[in-house]
């Protein structure tokens, strides 16, 4: 086979991670930039097609490419906060330092006339799953990526659904919950508030403020100590926990199941996906989430999805799921 | 302009109408026929057949068309309960008297080689929404249908959600309140139990038990007559009474407008439209709806969509959605 290549670019707010990407799903190469170190898109711009260059100018040996014209490339793909498809641009994104519109299509094609698409990272890390992972085959999926905040991409006849805006697929407020808890964005009750990092952290540090801890936590190893403060719990030490056996971190993650299948059910009567993916740390955690999200799932789910409908664990792996999936995007510009 | 001409068909399981629908929306002639008096597709698909050459051989006199080939016609479109449109076949529709897995596009295709499609029928009002009413031009928008019970067309990109199993569109079976009153689907806290006619009275009918009927309301024209049985009081009724002021229908239908604000700007979540139509006898009442369902839409919308999508009625009259909706899956199928 001849083998293509496009370039996948994670914008974050910290670091900028790049990527070469052939089609069968292997990084070729990769190189970082500290995004917090620009305030002007210019340079931060030139300075990744510099990267974008050299990765290029070293081909793919493994597959006894020597080197790769740019022109050559199927297309720069790139997942960033607020990244909006229809226009190629980043829209005042709140946690980057480069601020205001950010014109990134058009400054990428000061140097290059190939395909350069922008989209955000969960509706990035969606696509990937399509091109390169789990979902590949399925033309109707939603992948969900648990946390800091909760995102999701929505996948309908093969495509990234975008909205009218750009800003489509944002089921980590969708209100599942009306009245509950207050969420990040000012209103409450949202998925993001019970299923976030957070949100799993807080349902902790509720229970065992409720129930207290279990009077022989101290001699149980991997439960967490009662005596650990409540700004330390975190989401990964609460899953470590349920998996030693901790009573309390347990159930918070059969809530957070309950919370999640509920959300998936209700997913499902929007666009009847043949399966829903789910991402990010706090999916890493296994049985405790699984099971009771399965169940959760099963029960919350209308008859006429039963047995249509699969929960599955994203199969790209997490240091490269967001170069995959940004360089994903560019396969899905080709259908537009 | 050359008008073309498509047959919308609008099967319920007691009458079957059907029409020769004009491109500009016109409905220029139509029949009926008593569905349930059918165990068999063949002889019903039969006499539709029948209906549809006397109308097609009556032409358009309005626009000079003396007579209309039915190879000429640009297709027949079916809004049938349980209708696939990947399949082309109603599955086990409960409510008709024709039983299993009826194949119409195959059965219609014996009479005639125009596309023949066929969807459910708030797909079917959605899509006529997007053809010949309020949402032309509007490649991102959502039906929402009330009645007996709640129904939903969304369109993305231009066409119909039918996802993989082609019943996507189910919002009415969404879980707005978890743990809430029983639904019709056997589960609980769904939209269509608090949105539907039936909801709507257990809404009344639930208030009147907890507080009691206005001691005066005798002496008020249009108010629900204290002595009316629960079994008696129609949604209808309670929209007459809260448009005469009746306190308990306006907070019947205050609460309606509150739940139904709440489950579009969730749905503003999934797909970020730009608009939300909605249609059925229930917004009939108008700003003892309406009023409560803006404000609810307002506080319940996630901030990035503030301003970008308007809930709206229905421009389509009540007798004519379902044929105008029909006829315009012919133009679905176009883009598919």
């Amino acid at each position: 086979m001849n083998n293509t290549y496009a370039i996948g670019i994670d914008v974050g707010g910290t670091n900028t991670d790049l990527g070469l990407v052939r089609n069968d799903a292997k990084i070729v190469a990769r190189r970082s930039i500290p995004t917090g170190n620009y305030t002007e898109m210019e340079p931060y711009v030139r300075d990744i097609m510099t990267l974008i260059s050299e990765m290029a100018d070293q081909g793919d040996p493994e597959m006894g490419v020597s080197h790769i014209a740019l022109n050559e490339l199927t297309g720069i793909g790139i997942g960033a906060p607020n990244g909006n498809f229809y226009t190629g641009c980043v829209e005042w994104a709140p946690n980057l330092t480069m601020k205001g519109l950010l014109k990134f299509e058009e400054e990428f094609h000061k140097y290059v006339s190939i395909p350069v698409v922008l989209s955000n990272d969960a509706n990035a890390a969606a696509y990937g799953e399509y091109v390169y992972g789990g979902a590949r085959g399925m033309d109707h999926f939603i992948m969900i990526t648990l946390g800091t905040g909760v995102g999701s991409g929505i996948v309908v006849d093969g495509k990234l659904v975008h909205g009218s805006t750009g800003t489509a697929g944002e089921l980590g407020h969708n209100i599942l919950i009306p009245g509950g808890r207050p969420c990040s964005c000012g209103r409450r009750g949202c998925l993001e508030a019970y299923t976030s990092a957070r949100g799993i952290v807080q349902t902790y540090v509720e229970l065992r403020a409720a129930k207290g801890t279990p009077a022989d936590a101290d001699n149980h190893a991997g439960w967490i100590a009662p005596n650990t403060p409540d700004k330390d719990v975190t989401s990964k030490m609460i899953g470590d926990a349920a998996n030693a056996g901790d009573p309390l971190a347990l159930e918070t993650y059969r809530m957070v199941g309950q919370w999640l299948g509920l959300a998936c059910a209700n997913a499902c009567t929007f666009s009847a996906p043949q399966a829903i993916f789910l991402m990010g740390g706090p999916t890493k955690v296994g049985k405790p989430l699984t099971e009771p999200l399965a169940e959760a799932f099963e029960e919350n789910l209308l008859n006429i999805y039963k047995g249509s409908c699969k929960i599955h664990m994203s199969q790209l792996a997490a240091n490269e799921v967001a170069i995959l999936g940004a360089a994903a995007l560019v396969e899905l510009r080709a259908k537009n």
